[in-house]
């Protein structure tokens, strides 16, 4: 059951690539709750030569939130996402680190015919290398917003191309991109590798093929060496066909935690994990195995990164 | 012009997945002259289902040389490659290593209604890790036939898996295979590094942008981390977008001589670089960059690898 003072005030959209995601937000004890939700179109459906743009993004709009917005006029409106990239509806230049997470620094505000639309902008960096994140940096505000003041966090978050930040009292100090879930892919369904491997069975367990790739990351060769050994233990029985998958996902992720071993043993603090379920498993697996405590986040971190951005837009009231 | 003995000695028969090629052999200044060639289905041709593979094979192995047999009978055969893997004509167990490359052992001879065909098997290791090659000891052979006595040799077969052998007096001691060239193609045509990629003018140099990828792999960090680089360095304008391909071929490469670079460095010897012209010119570049001296090797190793084969196997004498 929900409080009482649970009007809505705000409404706030992660729109990603091929989908957008609305929310009807409420408050209750200082924090959001989904009253209601809708879907859309992601940037992709919006062609980039379309005679009028602004009016193809505005009819998606429309479609989502318009009958909040008749039932509740004046509600502010957030998003964040690939909303604001160049393929997007307006471009949003990237912050740079150290970048505070929940701010109205770099926000782009869009004049839709449903009123203003702010946009979070990405974060880069330029140093020591270039990196890019776009829509993460709204799920770190989510997470952010539950850590100790004056205590550094590393928080990953695992996917596609998972994203590794440290974070201190709301800032994003640093972070790296290791795009481990996409040569997952690459390498699980369209390698000589992949091509080693049986089907497992329903009850299969995912466990001794990852440590497997995990001890196989630890001779701290090169990808291109370490992959193709997966392959040939499968032809000299070394390692049972079905695990090969496991496999993969144990090097590649192995690799990329002891990449940051040095930098986590040294912090004595937990990572938390955002992501799919069966992909924070492993990493916690990964990370257990060197030694470093993670515990997974909230869920909500999005729908929480949303809010906390429009709070330090001063688009609703901290306390109200 | 060839000198007045070649007659005919030897069919040799490079036969692998997708195609084979067949040699009529003849000898001068005790090394092998080719006097005339021809092609033929690879071992992918025949279904592993098929009713009678004995059959289908011989039908192959009749066009590319039964002309050649009706003009000299007689003549001895020997062939290598993926014919003598278990989806091939018939299984040839590998040797293991340290192997030495042109001997009887392990030939595995078909009956074939031209005669007897001996198939050179592959190479396997088990420790420390599984690695398999089938065909490039072959090559191996061949470039191994015109070493010092007494040295050990690095010789590098690059390619879609890069084989990295030591040999001593033609024996292999030692083998590692690098998929840097399947990792190229997944990385340059299905990821989004790739996607980030421009094309080139027709006049480019690929040299700045693989020395770009060189000093990437020097910061040492795995392969899912360091190719995200590309991409996003490209976002900040601090790569050109036609050096995409390039940077992604100098990280693979620049890791690959790097994971070699204290066995090859300790050795004070050349590596031998065998493959495609193109590709041998990015090692040596990469093999400069660590202080390594390197230089391409004769370009018919196969040929002369299945000559000396059949000259360890006592086919053909060593003088005639």
């Amino acid at each position: 059951m929900l409080p009482l003072d649970t009007k809505p005030q705000l409404i706030a959209i992660d729109w990603g690539t091929t989908n957008a995601r609305a929310y009807l937000l409420g408050r209750a004890d200082s924090l959001p709750v989904v009253l209601a939700q809708s879907v859309g179109e992601g940037i992709l459906s919006v062609e980039m030569d379309a005679a009028d743009r602004d009016a193809e993004f505005a009819a998606i709009l429309e479609r989502m939130v318009g009958a909040w917005l008749d039932e509740y006029p004046g509600l502010p409106m957030i998003t964040c996402g690939m909303v604001g990239a160049a393929q997007g509806w307006r471009p949003a230049e990237y912050r740079t680190v150290p970048a505070e997470l929940a701010s109205r620094g770099g926000l782009v505000v869009v004049d839709t015919p449903r009123g203003p639309l702010p946009i979070i902008p990405g974060v880069k960096k330029s140093q020591p290398n270039a990196d890019v994140m776009r829509g993460e940096e709204t799920q770190l505000a989510g997470v952010a917003a539950d850590l100790e003041p004056g205590v550094t966090a590393t928080i990953a978050l695992p996917g596609t191309h998972t994203k590794w930040a440290t974070v201190l009292d709301g800032t994003m100090l640093d972070f790296d991109t290791a795009m481990s879930g996409e040569l997952f892919g690459l390498l699980a369904d369209h390698s000589m590798v992949g091509r080693a491997a049986a089907p497992a069975a329903a009850d299969h367990d995912w466990r001794p093929g990852f440590d497997w790739g995990l001890k196989l990351a630890e001779t701290g060769r090169p990808l291109a060496f370490a992959a193709f050994v997966i392959r040939s233990s499968v032809l000299d029985a070394q390692l049972p066909a079905d695990q090969v998958p496991d496999a993969i996902s144990g090097l590649l992720i192995g690799q990329e935690v002891l990449a940051r071993a040095a930098a986590l043993q040294g912090s004595h603090a937990e990572v938390l994990l955002l992501g799919a379920d069966h992909l924070v498993a492993r990493y916690q697996r990964a990370l257990e195995w060197i030694g470093v405590a993670s515990r997974p986040a909230s869920a909500e971190a999005t729908i929480r990164g949303l809010w906390q951005s429009a709070l330090g837009a001063g688009l609703i009231d901290e306390e109200q």
